[in-house]
């Protein structure tokens, strides 16, 4: 294993980690000063940016092939919600001092497998010393056909509102990992849980779905409540999500039964990386079998309807819940 | 003055500081996950992405209006240094936990100015908090004609090596900044250098001379020695600097007149962001004429020769100088 004092410098260590990511032809094997992308006739681009950092997006002792996943996934399930393909991406990476190169060989590997897995290849970036601990900055650029992005806005009343997937998996997985949450009544669910904290999977199967058939859509990266809030305030509509309707993981519902109070966590808790959609109900039964086809689970969650308010969760009964603060704020 | 307790949350400042930067339709008034981009018929998209960090690449007591200015503007260098038209940019912004409105305003501001200047707008990006200190990661789009990029790689035997502006300044003027180096013989000329390493001038005027007359650019950001290294070095050649022709302002001449060594700052210590560029000797005339035009002094200080060593300075008698290292590393 080589000695820290052995560690290549900036241009070593890309051209031993980084550039075995870019094999694409407009990426100059990371030896230039930008990418070049030729844009193919009749797309548009879609461009994505999210930043994640030590410390405030995931823990500083994560494996570093699961800090490079989750850096380019959230931005890959962004590009999922929009309805757009993904093409590549350009990678920050501000590194702490006392990187290693095992550290940086478990990075690469991670980021290595995921863009097989999406069938991406890194464009460019730039590598700087942080000051103080990583921080990861990722653009995505994907592509739909002119003019067929999805938008926030775009929700009417009367439609549906539909999730991918299971809600909340990640909010409880955090908090196990903080602690504030006991996990025992999950028993080895619990680790489903801290995997979906840890490794989104972006719904890139949904992509062509949400785009024949939504008529708004975002990932849920803030907590469903404040994300369908994103989606209601944009649109000019309010929300009813029925609580009951919301799909759980067996670990999630098990959580529930012993501590009641994890709800509001599931509909607030943020990270889940699912696709929150709206579109008129009859188009339901099509959205449903083409995610089938995808093999990804969705369902009807409650309705958009008349108002400026945010959207309301209502138990058994029709009677709105109370959840406290209904996002995350990042800051 | 707002308190510090009245600070609005992520989504309040971003509406107010960061929307009203955001006029592009595709922008969506950054309300959507993701910026929409038509690219125009027969262009390719240039993509660059620097990151800077407080303590790395500026003072974190720096006026907010300059960081934003050098986040932006040594982004849009590199778009200069391909021949490319800045399209627009997204912005990745990690707040430490202390920032204020004041700064936040003085920011955007800094941010708004520079887009009247150079005709961009903002398309997107990501605010975080960050752990430590303040953190900006831009990733610049630009445009080229198809198949009309300059690489680093394409300088040939003969080419005449050719930089914009005068050298060294912003290297100087960060020494000044950190006091390992007495500015007492520039006198008045102290404040020019000083200005030259907090406001980058990318050098945009000469993008289309450079697409026109270069066989190979970049903009020198890691020292002028360094980044002609990359040009050989892609470009399977070597080069001669004359020392005698790299252009200096009156500020740097004093200052070496004052103290010799300084000259070797000057040709390695980076943050330039002059053009750097090679031509077959032909074509200079042409290209200087251009530059003219553009009101950017443009000057040869060498040559492109057979070799796969490293670029040599040579003095007035032609002998080699040596210079300590070579390039900034920025690790």
């Amino acid at each position: 294993m080589p000695e820290r004092g052995e560690r290549p410098g900036e241009f070593g260590m890309i051209a031993r980690y980084l550039r075995p990511l870019a094999d694409d032809p407009g990426a100059f094997g990371l030896t230039d000063d930008a990418a070049l992308l030729r844009p193919e006739p009749g797309f548009d681009l879609v461009l994505t940016k999210d930043m994640v950092a030590a410390g405030v997006h995931f823990f500083p002792d994560d494996p570093p092939e699961s800090i490079a996943r989750k850096a380019l996934r959230v931005n890959l399930s962004d590009l999922a919600a929009k309805g757009a393909t993904p093409i590549g991406y350009l990678l920050g990476l501000a590194l702490p001092a006392d990187w290693t190169e095992d550290w940086m060989a478990g990075f690469s590997a991670g980021l290595a497998e995921d863009q097989r897995r999406y069938g991406i290849l890194l464009l460019g970036g730039d590598t700087v010393k942080s000051p103080d601990g990583l921080m990861l900055s990722v653009t995505a650029l994907g592509q739909v056909p002119a003019g067929s992005i999805v938008r926030r806005a775009g929700a009417a009343i009367g439609d549906v509102i539909v999730v991918s997937g299971t809600i909340g998996d990640a909010a409880l997985g955090l908090r196990l990992r903080l602690g504030t949450l006991d996990g025992s009544a999950a028993g080895e669910g619990a680790s489903h849980l801290l995997d979906r904290y840890l490794h989104p999977q972006p719904r890139l199967g949904l992509a062509e779905a949400v785009r024949s058939f939504a008529s708004a859509s975002l990932d849920i990266s803030d907590g469903l409540i404040g994300d369908l809030g994103h989606i209601t305030r944009t649109s000019g509509v309010s929300a009813v999500v029925e609580a009951a309707r919301v799909p759980l993981s067996d670990a999630a519902r098990a959580l529930i039964s012993a501590d009641p109070t994890a709800f509001a966590s599931i509909v607030t808790g943020g990270d889940d990386y699912e696709i929150l959609t709206t579109m008129p109900e009859a188009r339901f039964a099509a959205y449903q079998a083409a995610a089938d086809r995808a093999g990804i689970p969705v369902a009807v969650i409650g309705r958009i309807v008349e108002g400026q308010g945010p959207p309301v969760v209502t138990d058994a009964q029709g009677n709105a819940i109370s959840l406290g603060r209904s996002s995350h704020d990042h800051f």
